[in-house]
């Protein structure tokens, strides 16, 4: 097996074109063994490349299972539109065949009216009804209910008879949790320390009572920093009085730090919502363009103050061919400098309290790429131009920018974090108006103040 | 317990000051219990910030097994730095209670000499040794050992009573892979099912033979882009022959995202290399100052741009106060382009196949963010200016600008990874130099053409 496939890799395209061969002969039973052959993620893969009109075909003719896996592992936005189309009760009960979680963001996403009806046809309702009570981003959206729970009394052996006799076929069960008579988390078991204990050990005796755990209203991403800094595979959301509600599991945890880690992207390309990649234009523009329109205002600082030195410019018309420069590449230091503190302030390792150590050491960096870029900048302008003075303006501008750089990269967004607003949401366009601006005053200033007397 | 702490939240400033104030009375008994009873992350947090005298002595005071979790968790750098000041001994007693592939990496940062020699003192070096072998960034970079390896002729009595005999202490046990006479994988079964199965069952009935698996030699983001779409907990990693090496573990997983995730926003920040935040300075100008020596070059094009129009700016100066808008807001635009692309091809939601419909929807949205924004910097011109013309022509450059964002960015990245390039690293100081080049051009040069017939 191993080597006809050094590494695991499923030709999604190859088994795309033989699927719709199959169905363009009518041939439904193989279109089936072809999508059940598959694992979840590839099944969902060739499925949402198919028309409405045969994905509504083939979807009851999969085993109820391979069809909750589907609604499972497709974009949000997709799997509702085909429970959308569905009928309510072939719908209820693929909902009853996903994990609990899934269901529930599922039902979340329907409009409200379909979503009561399919739960009402549910025979696992109950499972899945406590879950709708959760905004989204909470730890008690991401939760699943907990399928299992041992009791502080039991004994290993009994633990493990009472596993085997529910078979259980969640995701949940690498760690145990262990509750009293009210269902309050008092402890935590690893099925390994299940297996190899004594079979009379009780569980109170091996279990560990100091459980990791979050607050049901607690932020996702508080939730996920958790389980990665201390290696979680499951981790037990509470209510206010201690009792267990249900359970994070390590999928979700991978998907948080997927959609944190796109989020900051995002916004610091200036994109602040985080969007599908083949949204639909109006929803694109809405996003994007009343940014674009905050950032037409903040440019206006810089063009005011090229208004100021109009008369400076008409003078010497060469200074313009340097604004990119004094400007532009600032511009990309303050964004290198923002760039680092941004995601050290994301990933905990740069505090507040950190602020000075950061600011000198950026400013101290600042200064070196402004003796090195100001000099080069200077030279390439004092020969380009022919005028040494030129250079000697364009190059003291670059400096004293690079500097300026350095202050706003570490200032806006440490600024932004005590302010509580998102520091990769509103530091990109700042730091790069600060830039713009202060480029554009000091070297016009400078040029205003020393070039009339040389030229 | 879980009414005190309604989330888990540990104050490392609290204990640390504890500790600190225990080791100024000399009361080492106190200061080791203290950072005994916190979990390893949380120790690591406190053992970073003593000195290093202090560290020195409290290390060997620590359990052993305290002093492993400690390297295991510290910065890579700092690690290296403690574990070079250890005594040889005491490091190859620490090293063999570490997990195998963080030991493994402990001696690739460390001199290869005292690695050598370290080894030579460690019990478990058998378990090491081969982990050696690999490149940080590869699959077989990243596995362990695998400490529990199945026969798949073993019942799943027999296998149970095998798991409680060696008692694994190891992370790698809630998956078990199976393998034949010649070690190569075969197959897996959870420990899950294990348990729930009727002990007489042979393992090769209830195995699932079909194993997602890795190539030694993959690149470690393959491996997790694996781990991260099947919901594996644990991937076994093969040698060209399919014999089993070793494990990559969830916790790999996580760190392996957290990586990618920071190299693609450094380097769409413009920073081309991964760096701890408190990187000393000249290591930080190395990474940071070449990128904006590249970018200098880059906005020579703009210069030259300008240089050319120097005659139609020294007529109308008026014209510079817009260059912010027409160069830098297009900019902006050809960021969220960039960013939304270069995301979606890391993601894999984004096929260089899919880059035309991309294009055109880009296109289309740089056109409609060009028709507001065209419009809304042509009135703001034609009435700040007093110049209708000079805002028709702002405004024209400004649509025309939004167009050639759009396009540049998609192309670019895809460009890119056409070309192998990865796109995060390259494509932003190429967008930004297309717009702005490009809004220098189209703008002046409307310019030129258009407004001498008006003033």
């Amino acid at each position: 097996m191993a080597q006809a496939t050094p590494t695991t890799r499923v030709d999604i395209d190859a088994i795309l074109a033989e699927v719709r061969a199959a169905l363009s002969e009518g041939d439904w039973e193989r279109a089936v063994a072809l999508i059940e052959a598959l694992r979840p993620p590839d099944q969902a893969d060739v499925f949402e490349e198919l028309p409405p009109e045969e994905q509504d075909q083939l979807l009851p003719r999969l085993d109820l299972e391979d069809s909750a896996d589907i609604l499972e592992e497709l974009e949000e936005e997709d799997a509702a539109e085909v429970a959308a189309r569905l009928k309510v009760a072939d719908l209820a009960r693929i909902l009853d065949e996903m994990e609990p979680d899934e269901a529930a963001d599922l039902l979340g996403d329907i409009p409200p009216e379909r979503a009561a009806k399919a739960l009402a046809k549910m025979e696992e309702a109950e499972e899945v009804r406590p879950l709708l009570a959760h905004a989204d981003d909470t730890a008690g959206g991401l939760m699943t209910s907990a399928e299992v729970l041992l009791h502080k009394d039991m004994t290993a052996e009994e633990a493990i008879a009472y596993l085997r006799s529910i078979a259980p076929e969640s995701e949940t069960v690498y760690y145990l949790f262990v509750v009293d008579e009210d269902v309050r988390l008092v402890g935590v078991v690893s099925l390994r320390e299940l297996v190899i204990a004594p079979p009379d050990t009780r569980i109170e005796e091996i279990m560990d009572p100091d459980v990791i755990h979050v607050r049901a209203d607690a932020d996702q991403e508080e939730a996920a920093r958790l389980m990665s800094r201390y290696d979680l595979l499951a981790l037990p959301v509470v209510d206010e009085d201690g009792r267990l509600l249900g359970l994070i599991t390590h999928d979700d945890l991978v998907e948080v730090l997927e959609e944190e880690a796109t989020e900051d992207i995002y916004r610091l390309g200036g994109v602040p919502e985080e969007q599908p990649i083949d949204v639909p234009v109006p929803a694109a523009l809405r996003t994007r363009l009343p940014w674009l329109v905050l950032n037409l205002g903040t440019a206006m600082a810089s063009a005011t103050v090229l208004s100021i030195f109009e008369s400076t410019i008409a003078r010497v018309a060469a200074l313009a061919a340097f604004f990119p420069i004094v400007a532009g590449v600032s511009g990309s230091a303050g964004t290198q400098t923002l760039t680092v503190v941004v995601r050290g302030l994301a990933l905990g390792e740069l505090e507040p309290r950190d602020g000075l150590r950061a600011l000198a050491r950026e400013v101290l960096i600042g200064l070196t790429n402004g003796l090195v870029l100001g000099g080069l900048v200077a030279l390439i302008a004092a020969i380009w131009k022919g005028t040494p003075m030129l250079g000697f303006v364009v190059g003291l501008a670059t400096l004293l920018n690079m500097i300026s750089a350095g202050i706003a990269g570490v200032l806006v967004p440490l600024g932004m974090q005590m302010l509580r607003i998102d520091p990769a949401l509103a530091s990109p366009i700042l730091v790069t108006t600060t830039t713009d601006a202060m480029g554009y005053f000091m070297y016009l200033g400078l040029a205003t103040l020393i070039l009339p007397r040389f030229l």
